[in-house]
């Protein structure tokens, strides 16, 4: 186990001993997460900026909130959890984002990007409020700063005495970067001679109070003449501190101890860094090794899975499709390889977009190509979609343009809370004129996007991470048509996506206890299939989903009896009113019994209590 | 009627024929919005921009997108609906924002701020894959601007030859704009003299060709020194033309043909305009005569509601909260005054947060506020909380936070599909650790904020716009408890808010027939009263909520009831797959049989399907 100085130890070191410790941190980070997956390439590219954040600053007195937690692993090891680092990511081990539940130093939810300078603020204000000392700091990427929400942040946080924004620049959101931001940032970068200029104006006129005050009066023409050009964050209101080499103690600490101690403004740092630093096929490769599932911790070798998985047969597809529909343009915010359009990128590049970390650009984007007759994909994780659900009501299901939204990572995922794609289905059932279909195997995912191309409305289409490990060949795609896949008496099995085949197994060991079930693979929640339900409506029914019960396929099995008298249905997937914990997704389900073995135990039960 | 010249005639009218077209045009948006409501100031606002947009461009075959149709008046008047004007915001006329189902000349849905620059980027893409010549408009104020999805927009409008963003800037979001963009436009435009300087120098540089070459070549250094100091939009990769007087004809016509004709790259015009333009009452009030219920078209006056109503109560009670718990924050996205926050305001200025027209910082500002522990509350229309899902879900809930979201507004409102607010649900039952209540009247909405005081939790609070009409005396609120308001043998029916009193008047009507209902105030969606529910099982049940049926109170119920036996569940509601129309509210609730006496002929026809 790696020794980690106490806090007090820490502030007495030199940079010698803080550059040792930073190295061995960064062996501790690259060991664990080749053991147990998580995000590497991001955490890497910041262990001197944590360092010398908590050596400067009175963290989490200074609370220190991460935007998007890919990068707080340096932080973890920092702040008492170095002895349980070796749980990192596994069930009932420490989180792989901050995470306010396991420890008081982390502080606010830091799982989605862009909103580390909103929470920031109002965590300033509130101290100021409170009268509480210290600053306020908020640790963002680049690739978050391209978020709307930032901007949002950035034209509120005027006049804030105790903000600080540190911009961990590396060029890359998750992947490369992309926009006019970003070509805005490295432009500074490269003018990063002439700002060290400028700097020194800055702190000469500041040394000279008078001749400062002076300059501060005169009008504008005449300043921007004196002075030299602003940053944009300066126009709006904030000093902008950089570019600063990020990876250079004896440069990051002085600067953080001038803005705790001589700055009563809100500031931007904005610190230049590598991602992977330090760890050689994660420098060369960041993207591929921002977040993985493990690897070889000296070669960066990942097991390579011959198997197919739903990422993949989408781009596969999609690319496929791409031949005989040249009007056909996919979109990504910032994620073409996690949803598996690198082959579609590669194969069509002028018609796959990647819009950054932009979830309600990528939408009202896609509504703007449909107006122009071109047919668009949007790939999204469900998680993400969430932040782009009004777009989806109003630039798209209002117009009734035939956009498809495909839903990557749709159900819990080992990354836990911030991460489950389990809350989708609740406000996208409700939308207008909206398809929404679930395959149960990569297969049928293939059969229904050929099906979507032939949909002119909106549609949904919606899928887990991995693999259905099924190569049960479909039958063919009807709309608004389950697919009845088992019969018997006692029980109606409804099974959403892959759940179908745990539904499968589930009836299996339910035969051996002489209980016949039906098992339907319910592909369309909506529209739903009310014929079906309506026949197997007398029998007791159990629905079994990979999402919320409030929302999800057991709300659309009694929406589509509704009125009617029908049998009793047991609603089984995440009905908790409390976020469901990170971990390997089996050993989850299990925890929380949706497994084969315990959803038949369950329908047992529950027939039991069913009166004959 | 006003007589508006056919399309190829406005093209030959001249600057005075045009200035008095404009003055018919403000002269009957006044009359008609005067009459049957609407948004007066800023359709006042841009009835030259808009005239001149028309005269120069080839609209729709050059589409027009509208960012929030507040501004959409003129525009309608010229492209064909003068007739139908009367007919404005009335149910079966024409929608008072742009409908691309109402007039090909509409382009793109328009009720959301912030969306348009990214649907135009979309549009401007599609166009250029299918070789479509022209040009691609995107209208906005300059609230819409301050909007994040504006700046994912702004991020990804680089390299666009055929992007035109007009930007309307009136210095007033829905209410005065605020945030440091707004401060930014301000100080162009106060350098306007100065700017017009840098354009004369600019214009200069295009006119001599080979010097504006030899000027794009030298590097940046020397260029700034040279060129004067560009704007934000500039740095983003967008030409700036501005500021621009824009109700001057004379002034907007060749500005706009000069960017028709010799502008080949992604363009922003800053256009100032004065909110309500012409008349009187709407210039001195901009804000109050934003968006009317009518008024007189002389003086302004509206008829005075002496009646108490959801807004006014809120208020009313917050502010007399703020007086006992001085950590009490109020946090509004520029609709201080339609969630009746003014007085909240006035009394404690500092404590009451107008971010503008940013629903996303707005939640995760307050998750940072409850983070210190200040108490929250947020004030949001129900159909713009959509835009902070994620934030709600992420910022908040994850981390427990004891924020108070009160939403306005819930319910169908006279605007239309954009506005009515009626989707929250779905998504928010949801959430974990998340109480949502809606009360039946306004002294239950005060004893409910009374309650939400003593919850340490993130909660909800959902109310629709207007008055509930009722002064019953609300029991005492008690978590998770639904009110018990009247008993009967034959049917149950469990209303949500102020359905409750339909609810109340058709048990009336049944009784009539002899069928006696009981009638459950619902109170608390979440947690829901299980124990009354079950209860009361074994009677037919009916769930009447101005909600969509699949996310809200008759989705709660029978998951309250999940898994037993029980009598079936008609649910009444919104339950289309389309949108719902714009209308007086009442007379668009009997349309869709959701008045008192359709509900108990509903009720009827459904108690004789049950068998006995």
């Amino acid at each position: 186990m790696i020794a980690i100085p106490e806090k007090a130890d820490l502030k007495r070191c030199d940079v010698a001993q803080l550059e040792k410790l930073c190295a061995d941190m960064r062996q501790e980070i690259i060991q664990t997460v080749a053991a147990n997956g998580g995000h590497l390439s991001s955490s890497l590219g910041c262990v001197e900026l944590i360092t010398a954040l908590h050596y400067v600053f009175d963290i989490p007195a200074e609370p220190l909130i991460f935007d998007v937690g890919h990068q707080a692993l340096a932080h973890k090891l920092l702040t008492g959890r170095a002895g349980k680092f070796a749980t990192l990511r596994q069930a009932g081990g420490i989180s792989g984002f901050p995470c306010p539940a396991e420890s008081g130093a982390d502080t606010g939810i830091s799982g989605h990007a862009g909103v580390a300078i909103s929470q920031a603020i109002g965590l300033a204000d509130g101290r100021a409020a409170n009268a509480t000392p210290g600053k306020v700091i908020a640790l963002l990427g680049d690739g978050a700063m391209t978020c709307g929400i930032s901007w949002e942040g950035l034209n509120s946080a005027a006049g804030r005495k105790n903000l600080v924004i540190i911009l961990n620049d590396n060029n890359m959101a998750i992947a490369k970067n992309v926009g006019a931001l970003a070509r805005y940032l490295n432009h500074i970068i490269s003018g990063a001679r002439y700002n060290q200029l400028k700097e020194k104006v800055r702190i000469f006129l500041q040394t000279h109070k008078t001749l400062y005050r002076a300059a501060s009066k005169i009008d504008d023409f005449l300043k921007s003449a004196l002075m030299p050009p602003s940053t944009i964050f300066q126009e709006l209101g904030i000093r902008y501190i950089g570019p600063v080499h990020g990876h250079d103690l004896a440069e990051l600490i002085p600067i953080f101890r001038q803005v705790r101690d001589n700055i009563h403004a809100p500031v931007l740092i904005h610190v230049v860094t590598t991602k992977g630093k330090g760890c050689d096929f994660a420098e060369r490769s960041p993207e591929i090794y921002h977040g993985i599932s493990g690897c070889d911790p000296v070669t960066g070798a990942m097991k390579k899975s011959s198997a197919t998985n739903f990422s993949k047969a989408f781009g596969e597809k999609l690319t496929e499709l791409g031949k005989t529909h040249p009007e056909l343009e996919a979109i990504s915010a910032s994620m073409l390889d996690g949803t598996g359009l690198t082959p579609f990128q590669k194969a069509y590049p002028e018609r796959c977009h990647d819009v950054g970390i932009e979830e309600e650009h990528a939408v009202a984007y896609a509504a703007g190509l449909a107006m122009a007759h071109r047919r668009v994909v949007v790939a999204l994780y469900s998680t993400f979609a969430q932040r782009a659900l009004d777009n989806i009501y109003h630039d798209v299901a209002l117009a009734k343009l035939p956009v498809i939204f495909a839903l990557d990572r749709a159900g819990i995922v080992a990354d836990g809370p911030t991460h489950h794609g389990i809350y989708d289905l609740g406000f996208l059932r409700e939308m207008p004129d909206m398809e929404i279909l679930s395959p149960a195997t990569e297969l049928e995912l293939k059969a229904m996007l050929d099906y979507l191309m032939t949909v002119k409305l909106p549609a949904v289409i919606r899928y887990p991470r991995g693999s259905s490990h099924c190569d049960r060949v479909p039958s063919p795609i009807v709309r608004g048509r389950a697919e009845l896949l088992r019969e018997g008496k006692d029980l109606v099995i409804w099974a959403l996506g892959t759940m179908t085949q745990t539904a499968l197994e589930s009836a299996e060991i339910l035969a051996a206890s002489g209980i016949q079930s039906t098992v339907i693979n319910t592909r369309f929640i909506k529209p739903f299939d009310d014929e079906l339900a309506k026949r197997f409506a007398a029998t007791p029914m159990l629905t079994l989903e990979d999402h919320h019960t409030s929302g999800g396929l057991g709300a659309a099995l009694e929406e589509s009896l509704g009125g009617i008298v029908h049998a009793p249905v047991l609603r089984c997937g995440w009905s908790e009113n409390a976020p469901i914990p990170h971990g390997d997704t089996d050993a989850v389900k299990k925890q929380y019994q949706l497994d084969a073995a315990s959803v038949a135990a369950r329908a047992k039960t529950f027939l039991t209590t069913i009166p004959e």
